[in-house]
């Protein structure tokens, strides 16, 4: 059995692909596939690196920075360095400005195509229900639609049993603690941080989620912010 | 006004490129996108660049062909160059081995993600009805859920009207032609032959169909065939 994951280095990909692997799919021969789209804290993908090689997948950077200056006219502050990131919980309004268009159905798009020629029978991706306050594109209503266009689009190409995963949509970041600390993730080994300096910063809505997770779930944050 | 079009350099997306400037919107500022995928046939994207000038629009050739080798497994002939192209009808069982998995859900979806950042009002593609027998991403139905899933991806980021369009879906290619001579289509600055040789081979799947579509048109073929 072979399956796709989309996994960026952050916690929750990283989670998303130990479970997989160590888990729902013991025996899966699963490809990691990320991203480089120019964004800021393109650190990320050092620890989706390391998290192929612990889990000994294949894996492949997909370059896609030839978009960079398109999606940059949105403002996000994720691919456009001359603007800040902003501090603060995921549930402000100014976290808007984090929003990359559409990247969730591009990352999406390329790895079905990427499935489907290789004859897998899954792409998963790592979204969870923190982040439908502010990406649209994380959304179980955005999921649905995208997975019936996937099945309809690839039809007859397919494997027969097919599918996207979002195995963590209806969990909380808290719930991604608690399994990654079942599946044994080295949380030192995943990237959160909007800034992508030399530690996290433990500001910007992305640490600030990762901390309060782990507050939530009772477990040791090892993480070293800046302050 | 803002729009993004998908243009290969074939007959269907050059018609569509000129319909939407010259008829039904010709206050657009139009931006077209290509995509250089590793397919075989990479001469169209000389033809859209000519239609891109003959129109005045902004241009933007996207080059994924780290994906090539990825979508080459699926052994789909414009990809994988070890294979022979097909000869006949787009009808025949044989020319499956044409579609390259999940091609327009990746164009469609970086053409959403420049079309949004930029604020564009709708993103157009060219397929049209004589597509549906082998390509399942050129069916309605695969259309529907993905424009769906488009609006409910990037809902608070595009503008309030964004829509994605397949102004030919429902018609023939036989229809394309009508509609292109009635915008001025210069048809020998279109291409379609899968092989991609100096002229059309004039007997793999495009090219059969694109003579067929002006036959049944009446209108005179310029195209110079191999035979």
């Amino acid at each position: 059995m072979k399956g796709v994951a989309i996994v960026s280095g952050g916690m929750d990909s990283v989670t998303m692909a130990y479970f997989l692997k160590r888990n729902l799919h013991p025996e899966v021969n699963l490809r990691l596939v990320s991203f480089d789209y120019g964004q800021r804290h393109v650190k990320e993908l050092q620890t989706a690196i390391t998290c192929a090689e612990r889990l000994e997948a294949e894996h492949d950077v997909i370059n896609l920075q030839m978009l960079t200056k398109h999606l940059a006219q949105s403002g996000s502050v994720l691919v456009d360095q001359t603007q800040a990131v902003p501090h603060g919980h995921y549930a402000e309004e100014s976290m808007k400005s984090t929003v990359v268009p559409n990247r969730n159905a591009i990352m999406l798009s390329i790895a079905t195509g990427i499935a489907v020629a290789d004859g897998a029978e899954f792409v998963a991706y790592g979204v969870h229900g923190g982040d439908h306050f502010i990406y649209p594109d994380c959304r179980p209503l955005f999921f649905e639609e995208f997975h019936r266009a996937m099945l309809y689009g690839n039809e007859g190409f397919a494997v027969s049993n097919f599918r996207l995963m979002a195995p963590f949509i209806h969990q909380t970041k808290a719930d991604i603690v608690h399994i990654g600390e079942s599946v044994g993730v080295p949380w030192v080994e995943t990237w959160s941080c909007y800034e992508g300096g030399r530690f996290h910063c433990g500001k910007c809505g992305t640490c600030v989620e990762r901390r309060e997770a782990f507050s939530l779930a009772g477990v040791v944050d090892p993480t070293t912010y800046d302050k």
